[in-house]
């Protein structure tokens, strides 16, 4: 084999053999038909394509034109899908075949790769609630009392969940600080960014029913980054009594691409020591570790801003899906919950601008400027990359959105 | 014409030619399919049967299984079908065609008629927020500093929209008095209800446009009562920072029959005064009246409880739909907003038990029992009346639901 064989990657390429996510593209020639792909490398298996070639039992649910019905076939068939499409991809013996469903990534649209049934969004981080805790109520505890009872989290707007490359439309809204005697109305002067980590339901459940944390696996199908576009002047003057709304309903960016929850299993680690002793519903100390060591990158016009580790997040998915249905909210396929901002511990693993500029105070340092809150023009990516195994690295497709001018 | 001809409506009836909601069916015969139905007098109209019969131009969107199409064809469209409607169901010379397609209420499934996309439940009742507030806050200015500002509300999870009769599980949770050292689990020990409005959005708008007042009637579809359930010791536990989450999230209940914006014009009437100088996309002084005079009755296993007014609420519905939109949020044919609690200035207006029975330390009197929250086995509708054209009266599909044993 040459060593252009597109078959062939490197063994540390982030979409190698370990990873194989899921996203829904389209090219050129047929724009109008979206069809699920597999990233490898830097190309984009056409899966309904090979599924026919290779007669697979799943063909219908690949050559839909979103995951939602593979993501609702459940975890048997995720597996055997994903066992397959291995096969096909690094058998020596498929490659003739397999190239020609390759198209470079160059040369597809991607685009939203499931339809978002409800979107929840968590604040998961200690770091994170902490340091808001501090600015948005100064003169009281940091943290809330339930923040270590309980995942604290609320619903967001489905409706404007977006794919990478969006561009974001600055939000207007009414803000208001405390020393001034009315509202303002006008753009958004606080605009912010969130990194996030995305999990998304597959498999559905039954009003009145729980997940509890150890069939996380059954339901759960893949995981992706997110960017939780928010505006914070907005946010602080609606929030109270009842949650973020406007300062956050305008976009909720999400990367193109789905990685399988299985191919980060090397990457499973144990969350921080729990101070706090927890109801039986959320109790994990004998559970399968439930964090995940990704590690994040957030890049402001290509500098890097933020190193934000996944692996400190206080609360894990796995509670997280646990908590919200054990009300018996049931889960319907496409339902994408995310984990709150990600920030660690140290002032460069701060996963917003809000924190990484203590609320506007301390201006970020670019090559060439000086960054509060975001400008227009301005783009915004989030990256990260986990241990895979036999030290390959899987990569999480990147989320990058552009404010508009 | 006989007595007995389904066609001829005595003049008061509720659901008579000025009201004509829709609703979607199924039948025992086959009861797989579904189908558009209007609701007249005590009868549901195969609205997808007399398309056909009469060769509507619109008979696509008129067989289908849900009212999502029609809704999203928008209002030339809906004012056309529901001109054409009447014209088939009052027309003697149409009455021997008709009367074959019409089936007893009490011979059909009526399933949910929407397909949910997001739900959004507002705060928008004063005498219901300073209740809320005097009872959740006691220390505290009962309404917050933003509430005469902006119309407050938050997501809610629209997977657990339920259609009226749906049975309600009562949901499990964590709750902790302040006095309790630690938080506990168990079943909610304060189930409650919320008597609401909803407002079904038809025709959807593009990422980053906004939603005037003036452009309320090219969006909302129609009209349908709400019952938002609430487990009250979940929700105080948890809601502060971030709002509701699980104490609404298990079930919201929704009328089957959506009343057509239209056939509430009779009752606009104009919202309490403000008592505040607007920011000019909620100013409404000069606007047409936003407030409808809908009149609510809500009874517990029978006995009324509850007589709120809706016209009462301080927010009107065009306010809402402009602040939830004027971010650049999007909207989908499907979205649901509700109004949050109606609630009058008198305690037999309240449209929950936890302003009702005061936080539980005033129960409710019933016939042989006493009531703070709700018990096992209690059944709980919401119905409501509006003033029509004539004398006429219009009635919404009441939205009932029984808590299981």
């Amino acid at each position: 084999m040459s060593a252009e064989n597109p078959l062939i990657l490197p063994e540390d390429h982030l979409f190698g053999r370990h990873n194989l996510p899921y996203g829904v593209y389209s090219t050129a020639d047929t724009p109008d038909r979206r069809r699920i792909g597999v990233r490898y490398g830097d190309r984009v298996l056409d899966l309904g394509a090979a599924a026919e070639l290779f007669a697979s039992p799943h063909i219908a649910l690949l050559r839909a034109g979103s995951l939602n019905p593979l993501m609702a076939a459940g975890r048997a068939v995720w597996t055997a899908v994903r066992t397959d499409l291995r096969l096909w991809l690094t058998s020596p013996t498929h490659h003739q075949q397999v190239a020609p469903l390759l198209t470079p990534l160059t040369e597809v649209t991607l685009h939203l790769p499931f339809e978002v049934a409800d979107y929840v969004d968590f604040y998961a981080s200690e770091h994170h609630a902490t340091n808001v805790g501090k600015m948005f109520r100064p003169d009281g505890e940091p943290l809330t009392p339930n923040w270590k009872r309980l995942p604290i989290g609320y619903h967001g707007r489905s409706g404007t969940v977006v794919v990478s490359g969006t561009e974001i439309v600055r939000p207007h809204g009414q803000r208001k600080a405390p020393a001034d005697p009315v509202p303002a109305f006008g753009p958004s002067q606080r605009l912010d960014i969130e990194a996030e980590v995305g999990f998304v339901v597959g498999a559905p459940t039954a009003l009145g029913s729980s997940v509890p944390q150890s069939a996380f696996r059954e339901h759960v199908f893949g995981v992706c980054l997110v960017n939780d576009w928010s505006a914070r002047d907005i946010q602080a003057w609606e929030y109270v009594p009842l949650g973020p709304f406007l300062g956050k309903s305008f976009a909720t960016s999400v990367s193109p691409w789905i990685t399988p929850l299985e191919a980060l299993d090397s990457a499973r680690v144990a969350p921080p020591e729990r101070t706090h002793q927890l109801l039986p519903y959320l109790d994990d100390a004998d559970s399968e570790p439930g964090g995940i060591d990704l590690r994040i990158t957030v890049t402001l016009n290509g500098q890097t801003i933020a190193e934000p580790p996944f692996s400190a997040m206080y609360w894990t998915a796995a509670q997280q899906l646990a908590h919200m249905t054990v009300n018996g909210a049931s889960l319907r396929t496409g339902d994408l919950f995310a984990s709150g901002t990600v920030s660690g511990p140290e002032p460069h693993q701060r996963g917003c601008l809000l924190e990484l500029t203590w609320g506007g105070r301390e201006p970020l340092e670019l090559a060439d400027a000086k960054r509060t809150f975001l400008e227009d023009g301005d783009e915004v990516t989030i990256s990260a990359w986990a241990p895979g195994p036999d030290a390959a690295r899987i990569g999480l497709g990147e989320v990058t959105g552009r404010v508009a001018c």
